[in-house]
C-alpha cells in the first residue's frame, strides 16, 4: 500500500498555534529557544522581519510574517527560494548541489528550504516574497495623537530665568504633564543641545504629556511599537508613526512557556507559586524586550513614543503585573477592563521615552486581542452583521454590526490546537495538516517531513474526512471495522485497527498515526462548543444564517483550516455559504497596529469595548440544549 | 577679673542653625548622629515629638519643638524640668540627688537637664510643656482634597461580571485615576474583604486619584504629613487629616550633613562626584523614612495619604532626583518651579499610599520654604506692606501685600550660622549667644556650659555690643588699644589683645574665645548684604520704612536674634520700629502643614508663587551702590 505525502507552499505564521499540553518537553521550548535556536532576520527594502525558533529559512520566514518564494513547498524542487543568507548557516546538501550551480553556490546562493541557521542570519528578500496577507501598508491615515515640536529657546539669561521645564511649555505655547524620569533627564538635555530641542508629546485628556526631550532637531525620528502577546507567540510591528510605515517586525516564542503552554496552566502559577505572578511578567517582559531589541536594530529605542498592546485577558493582566485569579476563578471578572496607560519603562520595556497603551479588554475571556479583530475587520461599522471568530482553547467569537454588537468566549478545550489528542502536535513541520479519503488515505504535513502527528486543522479534515466517507456517523462513532465491511474499499478498512478495546483509524504507518474514536469525541465536544458559541450569538442577536454576511477566522487556525471541512463537521453552522468564510490572518495584530497609529481607532475601540455585549458561554440558560443539538457531526 | 556666665532659658529649635563649615569633624554629625545619638519621643496627651540629637533631655525637648518648664536655664537650680524618663539613660547627679527627694528618685523622678539618653527614651509630658511658638493646632477647616468612601460592593456573580475597578467607580459613582500597584493590590483587597472597603480619593484636576483601597470602613484613619527640610535639619509633622490635629512630630539633621553643611557643597557633590545625585538623594530619603517612622510609630504608614514638602530650591531638587546644576551655576534657574505630584513611593518614602505634593519654588535661590513662610504669615493677604526675613548662609526675603510681592535671595555667606568666625560654632551648648557690654563683658551660653565658640546671634550681638561701647566704628575698624585708651575701662581694655598683627576683643578667656576684626569684616558683609536686599526691596516696591507694617524673622536665627542689636548694627534698617519686628519660628514648617490641610491653600500658594516677582540681589543692578552704603554698622 502506498502512502502518499504531498506538502503545500507553507503558509505565513503556520507556528502561532500552540503546543499540545500533554508533551512536557514542548513546554521547555521557548527557554530551549534561547539556547538552541537562532535569531534570523529578512530584510525587504529597509524593512526588518525577524524571527526566532526552529526549521529551515523558508519556515522562518513563514514566522517572521514573510514567505520565500516556493513552488514544491519546500521539497528542493523547484529552486524558487534561492536567496543568499548572511550569516552561519548549514553546509550545502547534495539536493542544492544538484539545483545550484557552482557559480552560485561559489556566491554563497542556497535554497531556502534547505538551509537551517547556526547563528544570527540575515536574508535580503525581493518584493514579491512579501507576504500579503499579512504584512504591508496599513491603509489609514497616521494620526496617532503625537506631535513633536522643534524648539530653539532662549538661553537662560540674568534677565530670563525661568525653569527649565517652563522654558519648554513657553516654547510649545502650552502646560504640559510630566513625570519624573523626564524631568531629571531635561537639563542635561537642554544644556548640551544648547537649548535646541525636540519635545515629543502624546495626547491625553487635559494637558498632553511631555514623553521626551531630545536633542537637536529631530522630528521625523518617531516611531511607535504595536504588540500582540498571544499565549504562544508574540508579535511586534514597528511603524513610523508619521508615515505609518511598517519598519521592523518579529515573532519570537511567549516566554512564559516554562510555566505551561495554556492560559490556565499559568494563571495557576501566578496564583500558587510564591512570585508567581513575578514570574510570569518578568518572562512576558524579556519576551518584549527581545523583540524590542529586533525591532530597533536600526533605530534608536528612544525614538519609539508609543506601545499599544492586545491580548487576551489573562497576558493583558499578566504583562501588567494584574493578579490573573479573579479571572481564572469563577465568576470570571478582569482586575480592570477599560484601556490602560502607563510608562513603558514602567513595565520594565527597554523603551525609556514611551506610553504604553493597553486596549480595553471586552470581558474575562474575550480580551482585547479580540476587540482588534472587531477594529481590524470593521465589524462595529458593518452596516450587515457579520461573524468575527478565533478558535483556540478559548474560542473568542463576536457577532453584530455597528447597530449591535456580542461577543461570547467558547471553552472548546485544548483539541484544536492538537492537544490532548492521541497522535496530536503543534501545527509544525511534520505535522498532518491536510487529508484526503476517498479509496485511500492521502496526507499532507507541513513541511513535507514525514508524518509525525496531527494538527487541529489536519484533525479537523481527517475526522470531516472519515465523516464524509462513512467511517464515522453523525453522532461520532468511529464504525467498527464489521458495520463497515463491503461499504468501504479495503485500503480503508486495512487502516481501521482494533487496539486496546477501541477503533482507530490508521493515517499514516511510518511513523504511525491514527485518529482514535477517543479524538473523535474530543473534536465533537470542541466543534460542538464553538458551533454553540455562534447558534446562541445568532439567537441573542435575532438573525438567522442568511443574514450572516461574512465569517472573519483569526488567528492562525482560522488562517489554515479548510472552510469546506469546518462546515462539513459543523464546527461553523453548515448553512453558512462557504464563500463568506475568509481566513483574516493574524488580525489582532492588525488591530493593534491600527490603534497604534491612529488616535480616532483607540477611541473607536474604547468604545467599541463599552458596547460590546458580553456573555460566557457556559453560564448562557440555553447553552446546555443547544450544545446537544451541536455534538452532531454535521447535518 | 570675673568673668560672668548667665543663662536664659534655651528656646526651641536651637539645634536648627547649621554647624560651622569650618570644623570637618561637625560635617560629619549626620553620619555620627545615627551612630552615637538616640531616639528620644516626648509624649503629650496622644501626640509624639520625636528627636534624635545629642544633649540633655532638656536639650532635646528643644529640638523635638517642645519646652520642658525651666525657670533656670538649664542648670539644675529649679527643678521644673522634673520628669519621669523611660528607657537607657544617664545615672543620677550629684545635682538631682540635692534636689529629688529619695522618694522622687526612687520612683524614677529625674531632673530633664540632667539627663542623657543612652537609647531610645521616652518621656511623657504635662500639657503646659508645649511650646506655643511651635505648635499647637493650626487654625483652619481641614478640607484636605482627600475624600474616604465606604464602599459595600456587590460580589461579582453569574450576571455582574464588571470589573474590579469598574465595581468600585460604580460604587463611587465616578471614574478615577489610578496608578499601577494600586490596581496590582486590588483584587486581592476586594476579596479578602468580601467587598467591603474604603476607597481613599485624592483630588486632583479632572478624575480624582484612587490612592488606597484598604479592607473594612477605614474612614477616620487618614494622616498626612507635612515635611519642611532644611539644609540642616528635617522637620516632620503628622497630622489627622480629618480633624486638622496634629498627631506626632519629628526632627532630625539632614543625612546629607557627608557632603558638605551648605547648600554649595552639597551641589558640587551632585554635579561632580560619579553618582552624587544619587547618593544625596538616598541620603534625604532616608532621613524622611527615619521622621516618617517616628511619626507614625502609633498609626499605620498606609494611612498616610498626602505629603506636603517644603524646603530651599536645591533640597527640594535633591529629594526629586533633579539635577541641581541649573541652580548652582549662572545664570541660576530651578529644573521645574511649579508644584509637583508624585506618588511617595516613586521617591523611595516609605508611604505606599501616599500622594507627595512639592510646594512650587519662588526662584532658583528663593524656595517653597519661603513660600511656605509666606503662606504662614499671611503677607499675601495683608493689607499693608509686610517684610519676611530668613536669614541663613541664603538670606531670602518677601516685601509685600495682597497688591503686590516681591522676593530675592541675599548670598550672606555662613558667617550668621557661625561658620568661618575664628571661634565661631553653631547654635548649640557651650556657644556664646547673647552678650552684654557696660564696664565689662557679660556672656551668657547656651546650656549654661564653659563657653566654647560663639555662634550666629552671639555675634551679632557681640559686634553690636562693641560698636555701642566703641569698640568698634561704624566703618567696621575694630580700633587698636592706644585709640581707646582712656575712653574705655581699663576691664575692657585689658580684653583688647595683639595677635598676629591684629586686634581681637576677648570674650572669656578659659576656653578663649574672641571677636577678631577679620570676624566684624565678615559680619559687616554678611549684614550688609542682608540689609541692601530688604532696601532694594523697599525701593522696587516703592516703600519707605514707615510703611512696613510687619517684619517677620523666620526661622531658628530670626528666632533668637535680639532685634535691638540687629537694628543696632544695621541688619534690618535702624529706622524701623522694634515692636513691629517678631520672630515667626518654624513658619516654614507652618507653612508645609497649612497647605496639607487645606486644598484651597495649596492653590493659594500656587497662585502666590506665579505672582511673586523675583531677584536675584547680586544682579539688581543697584546692588553694587546700595550694598557699600550699607557696610556702615548703624547710624
Amino acid at each position: 500500500m502506498q502512502q502518499d505525502r504531498a506538502t503545500r507552499p507553507g503558509p505565513a505564521g503556520r507556528s502561532l498555534t500552540s503546543e499540545p499540553r500533554e508533551l512536557p518537553a514542548a513546554r521547555w521550548e521557548g527557554t530551549r529557544d534561547d539556547m538552541t535556536s537562532h535569531p534570523i532576520r529578512f530584510v525587504l527594502h529597509d524593512r526588518i522581519y525577524a524571527a526566532q525558533g526552529e526549521g529551515t529559512l523558508l519556515d522562518l520566514a513563514a514566522l517572521a510574517g514573510v514567505s520565500l518564494p516556493s513552488l514544491c513547498g519546500g521539497r528542493g524542487k523547484c529552486a524558487k527560494c534561492r536567496c543568499r543568507p548572511e550569516g552561519p548557516i548549514t553546509p550545502a546538501t547534495p539536493l542544492e548541489a544538484e539545483m545550484l550551480s557552482p557559480e552560485e553556490l561559489a556566491q554563497g546562493i542556497r535554497l531556502g528550504c534547505q538551509v537551517r541557521p547556526l547563528g544570527a542570519v540575515a536574508v535580503r528578500l525581493q518584493a514579491e516574497s512579501l507576504d500579503k496577507g499579512e504584512a504591508g501598508e496599513l491603509a489609514l491615515q497616521p494620526e496617532p495623537g503625537l506631535r513633536q515640536a522643534y524648539l530653539e529657546l532662549p538661553r537662560p539669561a540674568r534677565h530670563d530665568d525661568c525653569a527649565d521645564l517652563e522654558r519648554i511649555e513657553q516654547g510649545l505655547g502650552h502646560s504640559v504633564k510630566v513625570a519624573l524620569p523626564v524631568l531629571q533627564g531635561l537639563p542635561t538635555v537642554l544644556r548640551q543641545s544648547d537649548f535646541r530641542v525636540t519635545a515629543s508629546l502624546w495626547a491625553h485628556d487635559g494637558s498632553p504629556e511631555l514623553l521626551a526631550v531630545e536633542a537637536g532637531d529631530r522630528r521625523g525620528e518617531a516611531y511607535g511599537l504595536a504588540v500582540d502577546i498571544g499565549t504562544t507567540t508574540v508579535v511586534g510591528y514597528l511603524h513610523d508613526l508619521l508615515t505609518g510605515r511598517e519598519i521592523a517586525r518579529a515573532s519570537r516564542l511567549n516566554g512564559q512557556q516554562p510555566w505551561g503552554a495554556d492560559v490556565l496552566s499559568r494563571a495557576s502559577h501566578a496564583m500558587e507559586a510564591a512570585g508567581g505572578l513575578a514570574d510570569l511578567q518578568r518572562a512576558i517582559v524579556e519576551t518584549l524586550n527581545h523583540i524590542i531589541a529586533e525591532c530597533t536594530a536600526r533605530i534608536d529605542p528612544r525614538h519609539v513614543y508609543c506601545v499599544t498592546v492586545v491580548g487576551n485577558s489573562l497576558m493583558h493582566h499578566l504583562a501588567l503585573g494584574l493578579p490573573p485569579a479573579p479571572i481564572a476563578v469563577s465568576p470570571y471578572v478582569p482586575v480592570a477592563r477599560g484601556p490602560l496607560t502607563v510608562r513603558a519603562a514602567e513595565l520594565g520595556l527597554a523603551l525609556p521615552n514611551a506610553s504604553a497603551y493597553f486596549l480595553p479588554l471586552i470581558g474575562a475571556y474575550v480580551g482585547a486581542d479580540t476587540l482588534a479583530v472587531i477594529l481590524a475587520t470593521g465589524l462595529d461599522e458593518s452596516a450587515e452583521v457579520g461573524l468575527a471568530v478565533d478558535i483556540g482553547t478559548n474560542g473568542e467569537m463576536a457577532l453584530g454590526s455597528r447597530e449591535r454588537l456580542l461577543a461570547c468566549s467558547a471553552p472548546a478545550g485544548p483539541a484544536f490546537e492538537g492537544a490532548e489528542i492521541r497522535f496530536g502536535m503543534r501545527a509544525t513541520t511534520g505535522a498532518i495538516d491536510r487529508v484526503r479519503i476517498r479509496d485511500d488515505v492521502r496526507v499532507w504535513t507541513i513541511g513535507d517531513a514525514p508524518p509525525c502527528g496531527i494538527c487541529g486543522s489536519g484533525l479537523v479534515d481527517a475526522v470531516a474526512q472519515m465523516v464524509g466517507s462513512g467511517l464515522v456517523d453523525r453522532g461520532g462513532r468511529l464504525l467498527p471495522r464489521p458495520q463497515v465491511e463491503g461499504r468501504l474499499s479495503a485500503s480503508l478498512l486495512e487502516r481501521l485497527v482494533s487496539r486496546d478495546g477501541g477503533w482507530e483509524f490508521v493515517l499514516a504507518r511510518d511513523p504511525y498515526v491514527a485518529v482514535t474514536q477517543e479524538d473523535v469525541r474530543k473534536l465533537q465536544l470542541a466543534k460542538a462548543t464553538i458551533e454553540c458559541g455562534v447558534r446562541i450569538l445568532m439567537e441573542e442577536l435575532g438573525v438567522e444564517m442568511p443574514g450572516v454576511a461574512s465569517v472573519a477566522l483569526a488567528g492562525a487556525f482560522g488562517n489554515f483550516i479548510d472552510p469546506r471541512s469546518a462546515l462539513a463537521i459543523g464546527l461553523l453552522p453548515a448553512e453558512l455559504p462557504r464563500d463568506r468564510i475568509r481566513g483574516v490572518g493574524n488580525a489582532a495584530g492588525q488591530g493593534a497596529r491600527m490603534a497604534l497609529l491612529s488616535r480616532t481607532l483607540r477611541r473607536r475601540a474604547e468604545a467599541v469595548a463599552r458596547r460590546v455585549e458580553y456573555f460566557e458561554l457556559s453560564k448562557h440558560p440555553r447553552f446546555e440544549e443547544r450544545f446537544v443539538d451541536c455534538l452532531r457531526l454535521g447535518e
